[in-house]
């Protein structure tokens, strides 16, 4: 196994369709980097929560940012919190002739591990940066930058990467050999993420889009 | 609290930004049915898993289909496994004045209960028909339905949706009074789901596009 490529463990090792999983470095990060929002999954009390999140990667550390709860942030600050990081792109519908091999194609990362509070003031200014960078190329230069009294107030997690999948399916549907002669239309629904026509906040004044939203729109 | 909505429970009940929680059956419905995948968290030796899965909602009752891994259905058979089923719609990024004030328009439901196997072949195969049909109408009789065989290897489970919340924000940036004089461009760009055009697996006879497909289709 090289450095390009993340140990497979037992957790992230599947008991099926082992052919779809793959531990590829470069491939994880494109899909980490593409997707607008991660699902992240703790346990409370027992019990599983999965909430969705902003996230942004740098290098192979996983920033999260949003509400997980005082205690889950807690925790955090208390040696750690165990996440499962889940990103999913969808990529379209697999219709078979068979209802039973119908299907998705997917590119979806899991990445497990302890998340840590992110606490130094300079490294939440950072990442924050990073993670309005992420979203929309420019911005971070196009806004003010968060101050002392906000970065105080946002609570950042930060998952190295460590234990990571991906599992994918792409291409054209499978179908099994005897269901071949039947009637059925059989092939892909594409579905992709359309970027809008930017929409002006109420009030603000007549002032040009500037470049990096105009860069974003146009890379529909 | 009507029928028309689910009853708040504790843990269903934010401890901050109240407002953008709701219960509304209808909208909760609503949100369930327009996506493609939810994310379905559960504990594994005391450790989160968080898996893309199909869904589809009849009636109060939400149908899980997916890998979770043998010891999850095993759980799942032997009295019901803990899940929370989270199903999230990105609708715009939402461009603030101040960094801090960046947000994201979503709306995004959170199920938690204990969900079951599903054993009855009959109810499997209702099932199977119905979530075939709510990622495409009509596809159902455009397809092969499930024989025996294919009804036995399909690991359902189903979720009764009873804690459930439906978190939003929409609209337009909220920047702090403050920062209203800033020079940045201010708003939301946004985001939605693309349908393709459809293509027909390789190898498919010159038949023409069902009808069902290009009712897909026409939806973009």
């Amino acid at each position: 196994m090289s450095a390009d490529a993340y140990p497979p463990t037992d957790r992230t090792t599947p008991s099926r369709l082992r052919e779809r999983v793959g531990y590829d470095r470069a491939a994880v990060h494109a899909v980490l980097d593409e997707a607008t929002v991660c699902h992240v999954g703790f346990v409370v009390d027992g019990r599983p929560v999965v909430l969705p999140q902003l996230h942004v990667r740098v290098g192979d550390d996983l920033y999260l940012h949003g509400s997980t709860g005082a205690r889950a942030l807690r925790t955090a600050a208390e040696g750690g919190l165990e996440v499962c990081v889940t990103v999913t792109l969808i990529d379209g519908l697999v219709l078979a002739r068979s209802a039973f091999n119908h299907s998705v194609n997917y590119r979806s990362v899991v990445a497990q591990g302890r998340a840590e509070l992110v606490r130094d003031e300079q490294d939440k200014a950072a990442v924050l940066a990073a993670l309005v960078e992420s979203v929309v190329p420019g911005r971070s230069s196009g806004s003010r930058p968060a101050d002392r009294r906000e970065l105080a107030a946002t609570a950042l997690l930060r998952l190295p990467l460590r234990e990571v999948s991906l599992k994918t399916r792409s291409g054209p549907p499978s179908d099994d050999p005897e269901d071949l002669d039947l009637p059925h239309w059989t092939g892909v629904l594409p579905l992709s993420v359309r970027r809008g026509e930017p929409v002006a906040a109420p009030g603000l004044a007549e002032a040009p889009v500037p470049e990096h939203v105009r860069a974003w729109a146009a890379q529909d």
